[in-house]
């Protein structure tokens, strides 16, 4: 390599002291007197800045000195530590090459910008620091899944995103389609000829890739998706995005708790292995963001999850005398007030709340002896409510054909899922985790859209 | 756990003899006789398969002969080492539970079954030997990548997989819509009005994230994407597949040759790597798919890639003797089969190609001081051609407008990509590995829908 980097600079300083290094990178602040300045620079390896002292000595001091934030530069020089200083270390320049203007018209200006602006220039965005830190931590968290999942011998299976069937019959989809819209072909009765349509039929963008990964537990055991998925929902709330990222594990030979048992795990090996990471990052959020959040987290780390059934959540929910926007009621869903009341009120840490009314779960979902309840699970977590949501599968034949045919799925779409309990079916569990939501919850930050590179939702795909 | 997986018992076998273990998994076959018999059994978390041996004292030993293929059972008996026999342990059972039966229509009999019919029950062919070692492999390359570029410092980026525009101008591609197709909005003028749609215009599936990931770059230097990607192409062959996973480095502060190095450097890491993860399955490719792959890939591993350029890559082709299919022109783009006369007849190894004319490549690739061939690389490799395609890019904002405008592209759908011109642009390159070429060289399977989970190609989208 012919730079030196940033991080290599914090990480193993005392390799550095004294030598003459090369650096690169781009100009946050440029601040200069005639006869000497300061030049912040940032080369993207790392979250702290680099120190660089010019002087009046180089022949484009002049020059440099008018540099414009956000230009990218290569500097040559000696690198010192600066005792006492506010930064650590600095490089005195010998040599600064000037690789790429920037303009005073550069919309990261050293003043604070608004998430809502910094939306509209996705592009330039994770040259802040929020986004910055935000991004590293996208990427360290989607590292840390992969490695949670390959230690434990999983394999990891990308399930399609093209897709014929529906999985929960889980409401707006995309389609994807190559017919002319403005000269769609028609049959004798006058509707689309899906037939001439690129796979011969209406295909749609995936919003779950459970029921194909659960085809692949059946052969490999313990198997995982990590993918983006697509929800065509007209909402515009912080939460929902039309297009992001699931983690969905799925287990053969295993039930409800080893389901949490998975859970639990790697909710904590994820926060650790990101509080290993990335210190600066983390400090920044529970500093700037989310006051308390490392707090929050290490309370996650170090306690067990607790585990409820759904009944007891809404006797819990009936004796707690909280006035709720949402009636209280065995049967109904639980909302995010509740929720967050038991997760945050009651027991002040994550939550699995398990086996909730059938009527109210997924067709796939096994249903338990008591013939009421499914063995589903939630786990909630404080600040944000559902994180996870999973069960065990069902594996009988005939419970899943009645229960699918009840929710207006058709057997001849879904013969290869009904397959898996004909041959060798087995107990299997699995759950589905929004990548996102874990971003927000790792971070702090509040809205979707600051957590996904180029967000979309509704009339937003612009970058 | 409850259950000893069966790679811990190949892996650390000492550990386990003479000790009471229990196991679940399939039945691959049964053989009985009336006093005992033979069950093997695959748990899927390994490629080979376990003994076990069932006799008579069993209560139901009758039930357990007459099993059908691909029943689910649980195990519970004496981990034995068996000198000298075919196996080299085996164990002995003292309980077996049916945990789910098959039927003798069970698709997945003993008899060799072609790789055409398997993908008519892609649901299933994870569990028999080729495919169980494709995925597995699959898998582990993917984590080979993770983690060549997380060790490097790489950021991860989740390119978004629904785009407003089109990188290359690449030709077929997916829309993404939710208008009812048998009720579109219409405009005044008659034609569809596509502000009705989800995002407010027309959108489709991304066919490259490179663009996305340039911007990313310019923040943390060291960036890659590995996501899905779409083509609408109506091409049947083993080749090409509608939907398929790419990842695409990009890096600042980096030149043609820094590309390359990163090329290099990466397929002989994916090689160690799988090597090492998964040794049985290897042997299994080269020995039953492609006799000749360990050398070939060893060879790879072992030897510095070559690197020419384009012109020279034509003159080697002229003065080869060889009768070409496609003629061999200065200015022609290079077809399979001369990439495989270069690769696989003059060097034995894999070869760069760099310097290709700028007419033949991509507007975004950076114009050589020549004026007529722009900073590109090709890497071939012997048996499949190329598998890498890549660029220094365009840092210049006057040449890459003119070059954009020249191919059609429309300057307010790319202001973004542009951006990165004007504020603090630098050299930068990077790179396009297909996700499932890189398989198929690997495990030597000639077709690419044999190496993706679910293919989607033309009229083929159903499981």
């Amino acid at each position: 390599m012919k730079y030196t980097l940033v991080k290599e600079l914090f990480r193993n300083t005392s390799q550095y002291v004294d030598k003459e290094i090369t650096v690169s990178g781009w100009i946050r602040s440029v601040r200069a007197s005639k006869a000497f300045g300061f030049i912040v620079l940032n080369d993207g390896t790392f979250f702290d800045n680099l120190q660089v002292v010019i002087n009046s000595d180089l022949e484009n001091f002049s020059e440099l000195s008018k540099l414009n934030v956000g230009s990218a530069i290569i500097v040559k020089g000696k690198f010192i530590k600066t005792e006492g200083a506010k930064q650590p270390f600095e490089i005195q320049a010998t040599n600064v090459q000037v690789e790429g203007t920037s303009t005073p018209e550069y919309p990261l200006q050293k003043k604070r910008h608004s998430f809502e602006y910094l939306r509209t220039i996705s592009h330039l965005r994770p040259r802040t620091n929020t986004f910055s830190a935000v991004f590293r931590i996208r990427s360290i968290v989607a590292q840390a899944i992969h490695r949670f999942f390959m230690d434990k011998g999983f394999v990891y299976v990308h399930t399609p995103i093209l897709t014929g069937s529906d999985c929960e019959g889980a409401g707006e989809m995309f389609r994807a389609t190559t017919l002319d819209l403005n000269e769609l072909p028609k049959d004798e009765e006058g509707k689309i000829n899906n037939k001439e349509d690129f796979f011969g039929k209406e295909t749609n963008l995936t919003v779950s890739g459970q029921l194909n990964v659960e085809t692949y537990a059946m052969a490999f055991r313990n198997v995982y998706t990590f993918g983006p998925t697509f929800r065509a929902e007209n909402s515009n709330t912080a939460r929902h995005a039309a297009e992001f990222w699931m983690i969905e594990p799925e287990m053969a030979f295993a039930d409800l708790i080893d389901d949490m048992d998975l859970a639990e795990e790697m909710i904590k090996y994820i926060i650790t292995f990101v509080r290993e990471k990335a210190p600066e990052e983390m400090e920044f959020f529970n500093k700037f963001i989310d006051k308390g959040l490392l707090g929050r987290l290490d309370n996650v780390v170090n306690n067990k999850f607790e585990r409820i059934t759904y009944t007891k959540a809404i006797e819990l929910l009936e004796k707690s005398g909280e006035k709720f926007e949402y009636p209280v009621k065995w049967g109904e869903d639980l909302q995010t007030e509740h929720e967050r009341y038991i997760t945050e009120k009651v027991y002040k840490k994550p939550v699995f709340v398990t086996d909730y009314p059938k009527e109210i779960k997924a067709f796939y979902m096994k249903l338990n002896d008591d013939n009421k309840t499914v063995a589903a699970m939630d786990l909630l977590v404080p600040g944000v409510g559902e994180i996870i949501g999973g069960s065990q599968r069902e594996e009988d034949y005939e419970t899943l054909l009645n229960k699918m045919k009840a929710s207006g799925l058709r057997e001849e779409d879904y013969w290869w899922y009904l397959d898996i309990r004909k041959y060798g079916g087995c107990n299997h569990a699995g759950f589905g985790l929004g990548f996102e939501r874990v971003i927000m919850y790792i971070t702090g930050m509040s809205n979707i859209r600051d957590v996904i590179p180029f967000p979309r939702t509704v009339n937003n795909c612009d970058i």
